[in-house]
């Protein structure tokens, strides 16, 4: 399977991130690129870096008002008596389509709705050399591939078309999924991060041309927390076409596969032309964040169900972070995918 | 002029703060109660003691899941590993109305907008005694005074129904004009504080009994970012009953004075039975938010101008930071509004 990569997006480097309220390290770190890299390596991956799109494919998916934010506050905040080094929010709006202050903190606060991501120097570069490698990945899939890899980093599936969250700036799934949509008239996304895929949800939760599904751990009592019930079913012209399968803390690989083959019916009543997965590792049960307990073996067997589907198919990174297994445990979902994906064409 | 205030309403200490993403100290210290006695004092006013009014007058602005999570959410959170010493949220949803988690860190970020206001142990006690001598004050108008000082620490107008912000948890001048309803059939707010008064507004927003008035530092590039624009002038039967006056950065007296007079026009225009002043000392030009450029002497005219309303009023006590001359403030607002002074009735 080819897989796509830039050396730009190591350049991110957050180093704030408040936790129940404490500071911690980010754990989104550069370094996790290098175990995702070795993992798509082990599993026969040649990497190739994307070519640069421009801001087409971002503009497709998020708000002028927002990547005009991301491209230029970081500079702006460097003029702001006593601010933090990193663009961190402090205010937020309790509501959208309100008024829209011209203040960096006030933007801050409008664009970014928690403390994971905090903005500085070669974050935008990052992330948009993250999205053309998810609009590259896509793009392969569209000119004949089976399958493409998209090692995104920063990652992507909390950003909405105008908030950034959870370490995520552009929404990368979103974005290759609405680069599908050029050849594919219904894509479905398929979240099978630790944490559910909120922003990924809100972009297009009132479409009814792309479905939007996602296991993930229980938001009750864990990250997004707004976000990832079970009743939120999509609206408009989207009713129906949102599917979330929130899972108990610390299940392991059955209940995963089994919350999956329901995930799997959906996407195949829906009939798409071709599949996103938004790939996170943090489901692990070895993961940093502990929400949920899938095996390595376990990554293969996902693998192989997502890929007797026979989609087109463009594999998307989310999440993971730094343990012992993390490369192991792409390599494991990549080979038991690609072990088993053929695509119908 | 008769003052309420309970001892018990020093006891909120916060700490920590996040001011354009850098930690600050909290400037909402408990010090602030002396330099504010001061000044009542030196205005002449007796101060006693409200009495307990139990969750009833509270429960009238506030909503109940809100007011459950001040109660119990600081000792919820000392249960959570690693999470910082007062509550301090770090991640919120993007709109309201939306699912409700059952988490500490998750109902912190719905119902608290910003890092100013940190919950800790006597918060909620703090908060109670504040709203209660507010509650006292317009009782005492109700009962006959011709006017009555609340001197309510903490502060309350960026309180909205279920959220807190801005160093406020209970929304005191929402608080004593809801009590006054009791009596008058259309009360007034006007609030003068340096800071829009976010929470009153929304707290009344679609209402057409209370009318809302606040003169403030222009949002544009000023805490509370989000709300306070000319335009927002209610919904629903409230439509015109919301009036936002915002200046520019540093005004002084005159024009201070000038917003006032067209303030004062519409109150008048509203025929209220009484009035609610939430009383800033903030816009003063030596306050350390150096927003507005109001001068000592210029808050005895406000106090003059206002009091020419003759109405029935009750002064609720919201921002203004330590400096050497708030004292002096708060008695020449007194003096001002005391010495001119008369009900109709």
């Amino acid at each position: 399977m080819k897989a796509y990569f830039a050396d730009e997006q190591r350049r991110h480097d957050p180093r704030s991130f408040l936790s129940s309220g404490a500071p911690k390290p980010n754990p989104e770190v550069p370094a996790r690129v290098d175990r995702l890299l070795a993992g798509a390596i082990a599993a026969g991956c040649a990497v190739e870096r994307p070519g640069s799109y421009g801001l087409e494919p971002i503009a497709a998916i998020h708000t002028p008002e927002y990547v005009d934010f991301l491209q230029r506050i970081f500079e702006r905040w460097q003029r702001i008596d006593g601010a933090s080094a990193e663009v961190i929010p402090n205010i937020h709006p309790i509501a959208r389509g309100g008024s829209y202050p011209a203040s960096a903190v006030g933007q801050a606060g409008y664009h970014m709705a928690d403390t994971s991501c905090p903005i500085s120097e070669h974050t935008f570069e990052s992330a948009c050399w993250s999205a053309w490698t998810a609009t590259a990945a896509a793009e392969a899939v569209e000119a004949g591939a089976a399958s493409a890899y998209a090692l995104c980093r920063p990652p992507g599936h909390h950003a909405f078309a105008d908030v950034a969250g959870g370490f995520c700036f552009f929404n990368n799934s979103g974005i290759a999924a609405q680069r599908l949509r050029r050849s594919a008239e219904r894509v479905a996304i398929l979240d099978i991060d630790l944490h559910h895929g909120n922003g990924t949800q809100g972009v297009f939760y009132r479409r009814g041309d792309v479905l939007t599904v996602s296991i993930h751990a229980d938001p009750e009592r864990f990250y997004p927390f707004f976000w990832g019930y079970a009743d939120e079913r999509g609206e408009g012209a989207g009713l129906g076409c949102n599917f979330n399968l929130p899972l108990a803390r610390k299940s392991g690989d059955d209940v995963f596969l089994e919350a999956l083959a329901a995930a799997i019916r959906r996407i195949e009543a829906f009939a798409p032309g071709a599949l996103v997965v938004a790939l996170g590792l943090d489901a692990f049960e070895g993961d940093p964040f502990g929400g949920l307990s899938v095996s390595t073996p376990g990554f293969a067997r996902i693998g192989e169900a997502i890929a007797a589907m026979r989609l087109p198919t463009v594999v998307v990174q989310e999440g993971g972070y730094l343990c012992d297994e993390m490369s192991d445990n792409l390599t494991s979902f990549l080979t038991g995918f690609g072990g088993s994906h053929r695509t119908r064409g």
